[in-house]
């Protein structure tokens, strides 16, 4: 009974001392939005630090990765080991334990395709910021859609968002938004890390974006015969969706995209939703990888689309070069006032946070516009890096300028 | 060197002895359907053994946990471990790595919402069986509906599967089959694992069934201000699934779920989607825990429904007690014409390898249903278990018989 008597007084000692940030932390730390159903960890702080928990008797090292750390976790005489991190970006975070060596998942959270895995995910909620959250406005549907695809000898599927009339308003017709994921994720993440749905939701119910569909494929496309793109090793580093990323139109198996979106998304789309069918009404967008698909399609098929934006990423992908905009991407910018009469909206943006070569490779690129006298749009997300919230940020800055 | 060359009399014994075989193991397997972008393992053989991966120098004991397992995996030199199974079962099971004792999943597969976390997921094709599959017919959608529930006072999600031809035929009504999942699973089980949009795809294709709306909801709920169900721990047993299902309706959170079904689930579908809003047009069904709550509140609601489903699962749970008709679910049963009549389909069905309590449990069932003279059918899936497959196999008998 030695121990327990001991250990009496000091208990008392830290509640006196600590007893209010005790409680405070207690009863304020809430389960994560992104939590499985009744997970009562990770929990998140009202100063937007998150505790960890995860039981493993067994091992000699436990630490959580992701961005902001990684921090190692402490073991507790029960086996379970915890950390509680310090205060993180809000947003949307893809995150590893890391077990001895090995990269897991938690299962607390709810898994989200990203680092080109079914990877555990964590929602610090942002205080005062209601645009992408799930409020109390008409809710469109978001689709998922099959279909086959003859240039790559697959089945392929889009998630294809419809605004909230799209099925009372039935004569109603409407623009539509192609919105590109990032490398390593796929035609799930503008929905269920981006909440794009909820983005638009919010701002045709407030009257800011006027009501479209929204489809969001798969930036991956091999011509048939050809192999699929390798997976990359069990434990990507953090950090690495979106890396490859601007790497190049061909890098991570996507060398027939643009043919897929101009032969088949398109006319599939147009003739199985009440689409407006022209250029006026087309607009193309994506982050990182699928900012410079977006940029490249979009700027190659003008007869397609007249709305392009890229959200941290332009065609020159992580190149750092100079560009010259008379034989620069075969001279397409060269003509500053005939790109700009054709095109109603080029629109890039990036977090302020954004490690190199994102800066340099799309200042690069601005460089080029501005001695071409391209006019563009230019959006600066404050204090974030190459995440969710700066592409959430980003959609609620360029759908409002879309299709008027 | 001598290390070297002695191996190479045993590389070519081997190849001499057993080259053809090698060589049909290394050429015939192929990566699992259920597999991420690219990614090489699991691999599936011809004969459904499966090879499983897992990268861990360190590890000193790992296993993967699946139904005919568990199975002990061995480490190469290069740290990673192996073990090819022994012939699963074909169709869909959710699976988990144990290293040094910590479940976790195999970034290699996709992870789904099942065992109460988004658990990996293999599919082990079912040869000459193309029911399930997704082929060259029209597929319709399915959505992902959000909507607020009064009753829970929390945000819910549905998904919803429209028909082939419900964007083209805009002046038509369809049925409805309200469809749910079993235990730890969630709103998203029947459409990633149970494949009903592609079932009902292929069957409508076929002409065997009629065009209809599907609503798959979250069979969990729990009136507004009560707490959500506690998540179980870390790993749950292999086959978790299901088991507290059967297990009474109160049981795992769901003590509203009549009352969202019937007031707020249902005048939501008939005012958002072109459904015909009266009994003869809308069935009920359900898989293990969704089995009970389908045969539930079906029968509770006959002014609601005229078309019922119990897969692997009725409304006494887990009992195995005799039912006498007179006394049972408040006499609900005993006047057996009185049913026939108003019940124009009543479906019972179970795997013949599901374990006990199941069989004598669903056998109590039947007994109270012959001997108060109601009518029902009964679908026995050879050789599979309290599984997706043999989920697959219900939905395929049940939906056919729907709204004629």
């Amino acid at each position: 009974m030695q121990p327990m008597t001991k250990s009496i007084p000091i208990a008392i000692l830290c509640l006196a001392i600590c007893g209010q940030c005790w409680a405070q932390a207690a009863s304020d730390a809430q389960p994560a939005p992104t939590n499985i159903l009744g997970a009562q960890y990770p929990r998140v702080l009202p100063d937007n630090r998150v505790t960890f928990e995860l039981r493993a008797p067994n091992a000699q090292q436990v630490r959580v990765q992701i961005p902001g750390g990684p921090f190692e976790m402490a073991k507790g005489a029960d086996g379970v080991w915890s950390v509680t991190t310090t205060p993180l970006v809000p947003g949307f975070h893809y995150y590893t334990f890391i077990v001895d060596g090995v990269a897991m998942n938690d299962y607390g959270s709810h898994a989200f395709y990203g680092t080109s895995k079914d990877s555990s995910g964590v929602e610090v909620p942002e205080k005062g910021v209601d645009y992408y959250s799930q409020k109390d406005v008409p809710h469109g549907d978001v689709r998922i859609h099959s279909y086959f695809s003859r240039i790559t000898g697959r089945l392929r599927r889009c998630f294809v968002y419809t605004p909230p009339d799209y099925d009372t308003n039935i004569r109603a017709r409407y623009p539509v938004l192609y919105l590109q994921h990032g490398s390593g994720e796929d035609e799930t993440g503008w929905t269920f890390q981006g909440h794009a749905n909820l983005i638009l939701d919010n701002l045709i119910a407030a009257k800011k974006a006027v009501p479209m569909i929204i489809v969001m494929d798969n930036g991956y496309a091999t011509p048939a015969g050809q192999p699929l793109p390798q997976a990359p090793p069990t434990a990507p580093p953090i950090g690495a969706a979106g890396r490859g990323a601007a790497g190049g139109r061909g890098a991570g198996g996507s060398s027939a995209f643009e043919d897929v979106v101009i032969k088949e998304i398109i006319p599939m789309v147009d003739a199985t939703y009440r689409t407006i069918a022209d250029r006026e009404h087309r607009a193309i967008a994506g982050l990182s990888m699928g900012a410079n698909q977006a940029a490249s399609i979009g700027t190659h098929n003008l007869d397609k689309f007249a709305f392009i934006g890229g959200f941290s990423g332009t065609m020159n992908g992580l190149s750092t070069d100079p560009l010259d905009p008379a034989t620069a991407f075969g001279g397409r910018f060269k003509d500053g006032a005939g790109f700009n009469k054709q095109v109603k909206l080029l629109w890039l943006g990036m977090g302020t946070l954004e490690p190199n070569p994102f800066p340099a490779a799309i200042g690069e690129f601005r460089k080029m516009l501005e001695e071409a006298g391209v006019k563009y749009v230019y959006f600066s997300s404050e204090g974030t890096a190459h995440e969710w919230l700066t592409w959430r940020r980003d959609l609620n800055d360029f759908a409002p300028r879309l299709f008027r």
